[in-house]
């Protein structure tokens, strides 16, 4: 996942301190332009994600959305890091197939030798060379919307139109430091009240967000946009992982009409719900951290059947893909075992 | 609590294989007629509890309904037990200011020296001589329903009734191995198997159980018993710390209507959410089990304010105290300090 491999790669691995997730080393662009050096093209790159890792499923969801699938090709981590951290051992052989590795930390050294950080996805690797070009979870949607654009599906929505971009920003920066990034201070605080700190802005926050969406389908304008998959992708894993192993437990999503009623409607739209693999989330968040659940049990539970149950925000009017479409069914190759959806 | 002290007490201590629970070692009863030795007597023994412990707390549930506060008197030990076990250190200079003593092992100790067992809760001692009686969790109820007759308040409901016996017995052995001591079994497993196998014997049992009350107030007959008083005890704790802390996670009990209604109609009943102290139960299950929690982290959740909502039951008949009637509010002394209750 995005920051340093030790956050998300053993028990071992994180401190005493206040969790602070760390910047992306790796921060050129994949651009229309090509300015550093890492022009669009089909075929050139892979996206190397974990279907576990929020920050990955961004960029997921955007692919589909965008219909990228075809130009950016897609490498799945098992969601279980060894201590090199992501591997390809749900490949044949343990590699991955396009770039012949067995751990994404080989790009990473293609890219710049004994490179010091932590290893993160999701991670967009230029296949010929073999090289890790970024793996800036922040800017790797934005470009995907805004630089890839021709590349994109016919109908392909604009998830980060110019006239929303500036309240997009706003809303997604709330978003980011009290809830995505708010579910990892709650679950890696190593003192009562770091903890409790963090546990009550999150739900501050998760009560501001029912609000403002009591009335209005999406976050922000009346479609989908970047807003709403950086918010999703948080969301969907709150009830099976945030709230008991990270102790955001002051109620579950499904508790808040609201909030539950917008992420079972982001889920049931193509190109949200089937990106999503509960199996890979669970196992990654209860198997990895061991330092907050030694037995490594992955529980049974949340009960799954609720996700494709009526949500009735249709009634709030919106146009989920704008002027655009929804995306067809994902490829064969990369159809999630059914969590939920049949 | 009761079993072995180990198992409630540290991470160290409970081990590899699948959890079981000891038999309770000290098996003398107060009894009427004295027959073992410890005839009823008022003010003659103390009742030593743990507001976390879900056995104790049946004895704390069938003293208040019986209205024996005025005879047997009550020590609380600590919610968190040190490696001597539980003690008295909410109490002035740390002693129970009855028995004088600092740690419950020393009442143990009197009765058996050099005893190598486990010190549980609940535990009846008699006061003169300092003294365990019984730690039998399983008869302390019993015999305070049906030895303690003489020492029960005017209007005290008969919580065991002779023609309902039989069928309260077959309900509390299904409780008590897939609900009471089922939450043990998920929550201490160490293996992904026996955890797996005693979640889904507790949702079974607790679908059951849903099932059974669904159109029917109480679980035996149409009043209180000591089936509900067993029941009540864990499904009190269960969304506070079952659900999370012990994995028991496939739903919270305030998701199933039935349950939810039951457990709320109960807790708003004099006797029953007076004894309940949520501090006492959070902070006992995660900061003593290291082993399962090694922040030692008590999490904010769950919100308690939905304790005291409506529930109607009522529409179900029943007479909650049979031909009796509701005990008067606890002594002040034992007032808990409010939870969800005002």
């Amino acid at each position: 996942m995005s920051g340093t491999a030790g956050i998300d790669g053993g028990n071992a691995t994180y401190g005493k301190k206040p969790f602070k997730r760390s910047r992306s080393h790796f921060t050129d662009r994949v651009t229309a332009d090509g300015r550093d050096g890492w022009p669009v093209e089909p075929g050139r790159y892979r996206l190397v994600v974990s279907k576990a890792c929020p920050w990955a499923s961004r960029a997921l969801v955007s692919r589909r959305l965008l219909g990228l699938e075809g130009a950016l090709s897609l490498a799945v981590a098992d969601p279980i890091q060894d201590h090199r951290s992501w591997r390809f051992t749900l490949d044949p052989d343990d590699r991955d197939p396009v770039l012949g590795i067995r751990y994404l930390h080989e790009a990473y050294d293609a890219r710049e030798t004994d490179y010091p950080g932590g290893v993160s996805v999701p991670a967009v690797v230029e296949v010929p060379s073999g090289k890790l070009v970024t793996n800036d979870f922040q800017q790797i949607t934005l470009d995907l919307a805004t630089e890839w654009t021709a590349l994109h599906r016919e109908g392909a929505p604009d998830l980060y139109p110019p006239a929303l971009r500036e309240e997009i920003d706003e809303v997604a920066e709330d978003v980011y430091r009290d809830v995505n990034n708010g579910v990892y201070r709650c679950g890696f605080a190593h003192e009562q009240k770091t903890y409790e700190d963090a546990c009550r802005t999150l739900f501050a926050r998760l009560d501001a967000l029912s609000e403002r969406l009591a009335n209005r389908r999406y976050l922000v304008g009346d479609q989908i946009t970047e807003a709403d998959i950086r918010l999703f992708t948080t969301l969907v894993r709150f009830d099976a992982v945030y709230h008991g192993h990270f102790k955001c437990n002051v109620r579950k999503i499904a508790e808040d009409p609201v909030l539950w009623a917008y992420v079972r409607d982001l889920y049931q739209t193509p190109g949200f719900g089937d990106t999503v693999d509960f199996d890979h989330i669970k196992r990654h968040y209860y198997q990895v951290h061991t330092g907050i659940n030694p037995t490594g049990i992955v529980p049974l539970g949340p009960d799954l059947s609720g996700w494709l149950t009526p949500h009735h925000r249709e009634q709030f009017g919106g146009r989920p893909f704008g002027e655009g479409t929804p995306p067809g069914p994902p490829p064969a190759a990369e159809r999630v075992p059914a969590a939920g959806r049949p």
